[in-house]
């Protein structure tokens, strides 16, 4: 058994090409394996497990190797001096059609293309994509290996010319019915579909399309959208071009594990839409099964579900009564620990910060309410020596008309909670404040209880007792969070421009030739650039023309 | 107005006493306020913001303040000093019955009660609970205010003893029918609950009811229970209970916040029982919609509904294939970032830590496997001048025949994406490896397919060749995870004794009067402490008797 290799430094083939040539070179007589590989530590590592480093390799990440492994040293030479002429034979293949040069060739053939695809190696892709954008083409970036910076500025000055960058890592997307990069064939429907996750937005299109309906528009944003640095830059934009793509009925959002406080920004966006939207956030933990038009599932394929199951359904329009006057604030006053809790992460996702005493932000001082404050009234530091809240209504009667005669306050939300033990008849001690108060100052109350028809109070008299007084009662807290919350919430969004999702798909691709092939297959017009890394891969010479152009 | 005030050091009376005494002030001749509480920061400071608090008031914690506001000088004195009437007529009221002045002294009345119900003040409830465990009975702790390190040594010698310790801060349960503390009259039924959270549990009994089915126990563990140092000692008994006790035929597992390691432990046991179990922890993102017997619901309704539709589900029992002789680790190997990182959170809830490039423990080299692992192929390392593994197989089937050749390796899991820029026949090169290692080293093969019947590889064709090969094939990776994890867990638990559970409910209560009295009304056998602190709530004194009897 012999091995042999051959350094070429500096070398670039589209990786296809690699792939195809190692192929071609384990086909060949007595090759019994066969490495064409850059010179990565992780690739080499791979080589070295499958037997295939050679010895005293001195390869650079940017140099090719090509290993051959065979029965005879001959056999294994004889291999390697085929190189060249399979690299040729692919290529003369390629020939058959006029290819440009540049992006800017390829963008006076088809001048009407809106996108371009790239999937050129990472460290070349930032500068094709900056490319697209002088020339006002949105960008589907599949490179990974782009750095982050490069991620936040290629997106911010999409944001300024209106056009999308889709990536990096971009696997998935599917525009006007055209699959970009990796994209499972579908039918097209109602539900539009934003991720910044490749394989969760293909497993969810694929499911929709199993289960009978349909996609829309299924946009990538990269996998890193999420994170705090690119603050979901492309999917706030992905989120309004959704809100205003009258193709789309129902939105699903799809992320791998991101960053809360993006989350929430995001989150807050798609209920001021008001459109059916369904999150599926791996690794976040949901506030409630749904809140409003927010519907929170716990795996792609229930993603999937819960999309087709709300295509017909028909949002309830609320339309809150006026405010007090000026008054901007809520406070939630809870003798439930866990109610409170509930309560909290729900309006902590629709919402925005919400100040407590069990969760962040925190007050500094339970006793003194700040911006929108919801208390846990049963915390331990309210119940020294003193009776829990659900037996004693003292303290929270207190608190109540203590918030009510806040001029900021324009909302209060109390838990009525029933049962053996609790108070023989709460709704005798607060509808009686509830009437008074919303008299006196104008304050709304909601009111979220739990008991039964067989508790000692009877949950329907209390729950009507408090209704006559003036107060909304719920039975579900995520209701009660949901209909507060549209009190402090416009449910409308300015509409953009969504033509580039319903124009049909014109795009230039630069990279992977068989994205090309399948833009082709699926009907739509493209143009594909014959790119070669500037310089021919010579990283020096790369440095100095970019400052000669800098 | 006049303010006046009586400073009363060391004074203790039963919570519920003081709230009656401030009622009958408020109620006296011209009195326009009151406040009775003990001295603690808060509480001061809530009496300052109803402007009760009398200058220079020098109280500790420990000691009773009843201050009375009224119109005139004269009539607040009158009403201080009708104080201590006022307290005599409640203790007139409560003298009708005989009332034993010492646990021990309860205990001989009523010799089969197997439960102790405390909700003395926090700063005297451990040394109560020691006293119900020293006279082999369970106990119900509804104080609150109970050092965390108290609450470690109660469980812990309640778990030797065989005993419950349910609480400190434990608001709800429900045994045989008897709620306890606070509870919902619910119809007695076949599921059964478990909960750090009051609320919580009362919430979904309340709704089970409602939903016309009923609960055969719901058991309180107190809220810290599920935190890293109490580390889910009675919730991890109480599953156990829960498992055993014929009458539940569906487990529910409701809590506030918990700590994540304990998360995972308890899921593991609930997993392990095979009882349809429905868990809505708050705050805890669930790894799918449902993992085998487990079903994640996001709030607590939806916890009820997720039971209530489970009653009459029969779990299909897995009876997994023999492991390769002395294998005992899963290798998974995923194209799909988000399906990676999906069937991770999977695995880490069933099946315990999985190694990975993409989660932690973190594998310190991807190329290296270690005890169960799960790789994501397609990260940045492995696609430095490579085919991403969704188009090019050949790193995957280098991996999967190293795997395959690892005597620890029992599984391997892989995902299959088909869709336009995939790989145009994964099935053609992945399936002969499948039936190649399988027969040459008895590998179970697991395969999570993505893709439509439109797609150009065709998802049913693929899933065939792929079933045929060996393989077990499926489309939604939480069946996968369920599938792959039945391998290595076993699905049956020890029966632990729940008779405490089916007896009827005998109890002996010390404290608030209030749940003594449901408890008679319930139709329970019970007897009521006439408890008093020790050394009459003198704290130095107290230290002294301690030592003594130390």
């Amino acid at each position: 058994m012999a091995t042999v290799h051959e350094l070429r430094p500096g070398a670039y083939y589209d990786s296809i090409v690699l792939m195809q040539l190692q192929h071609a070179l384990v086909g060949l007589p007595q090759v019994t394996d066969a490495g064409v590989v850059m010179c990565t530590p992780a690739n080499l590592e791979l080589l070295e497990q499958n037997d295939l480093l050679p010895e005293k390799l001195k390869g650079a990440p940017e140099d090719l190797v090509i290993v051959v492994q065979a029965e005879t040293e001959e056999s294994a030479e004889a291999a390697l001096e085929q190189v060249d002429e399979l690299l040729a034979r692919r290529r003369s293949r390629a020939a058959s059609e006029f290819r440009p040069k540049s992006l800017q060739s390829a963008s006076q053939m088809l001048p009407d293309a809106s996108w371009v695809l790239i999937s050129v190696p990472g460290r070349y892709a930032a500068a094709v994509a900056h490319e697209a954008l002088d020339l006002r083409k949105s960008v589907f970036l599949y490179s990974d290996n782009v750095e982050i910076e490069d991620e936040v500025e290629l997106k911010a000055r999409a944001d300024e010319l209106e056009l999308l960058v889709m990536g990096p890592d971009c696997g998935t997307a599917i525009v006007g019915g055209i699959g970009f990069g990796f994209a499972n064939r579908v039918r097209r429907g109602r539900i539009g579909l934003v991720g910044a996750s490749g394989t969760g937005l293909q497993t969810v299109t694929a499911r929709i399309h199993q289960l009978g309906e349909g996609v829309s528009q299924a946009l990538g944003t990269g996998s890193r959208d999420l994170k705090e640095t690119v603050a979901g830059a492309m999917a706030g934009r992905c989120i309004e071009l959704m809100a205003s793509d009258p193709e789309t009925d129902v939105i699903v959002l799809v992320s791998k594990p991101p960053d809360i406080a993006v989350t929430a920004r995001l989150l807050q966006k798609a209920w001021t839409i008001g459109k059916p939207t369904v999150v599926n956030f791996i690794g976040y933990p949901p506030p409630a099964s749904s809140l409003g038009n927010l519907h929170f599932a716990a795996s792609l394929v229930e993603a999937a579900d819960l999309a087709v199951g709300l295509l017909d359904t028909q949002l309830a329009a609320i339309k809150p009564p006026e405010l007090r006057s000026g008054a901007r604030y809520l406070r939630g006053l809870f003798s439930g620990g866990t109610l409170a809790a509930e309560a909290l992460a729900g309006f902590q996702t629709v919402l925005g910060p919400v100040y407590s005493n069990i969760g962040e932000p925190k007050l500094s001082d339970p006793l003194v309410s700040k911006e929108h404050t919801l208390l846990d009234l049963g915390e331990d530091v309210f119940t020294v020596g003193r009776l829990h809240p659900m037996i004693d209504n003292d303290l929270r009667i207190r608190r109540l008309r203590q918030e009510s005669a806040d001029p900021d306050v324009a909302l209060i939300l109390m838990d009525v909670v029933l049962g053996e033990g609790a108070h023989p008849d709460p709704a005798s001690e607060l509808a009686p404040e509830v009437t008074a108060q919303q008299k006196q100052h104008g304050v709304e109350f909601v009111i979220i209880m739990v008991g039964t028809d067989e508790d000692p109070q009877d949950l329907g008299s209390q729950a009507q007792q408090l209704r006559e007084a003036g107060a909304s009662v719920f039975e579900d807290t995520a209701e009660a969070v949901a209909y507060s919350t549209s009190f402090f919430t416009q449910r409308e969004m300015d509409m953009v421009d969504a033509e580039l999702l319903s124009k049909p798909v014109s795009a230039i691709n630069v990279g992977l030739e068989s994205f090309y092939d399948s833009l082709r297959e699926q009907g739509a017009e493209a143009v594909h650039v014959d790119w070669r890394p500037p310089a021919g891969g010579d990283e020096q010479l790369q440095a100095i023309l970019k400052k000669m152009k800098g």
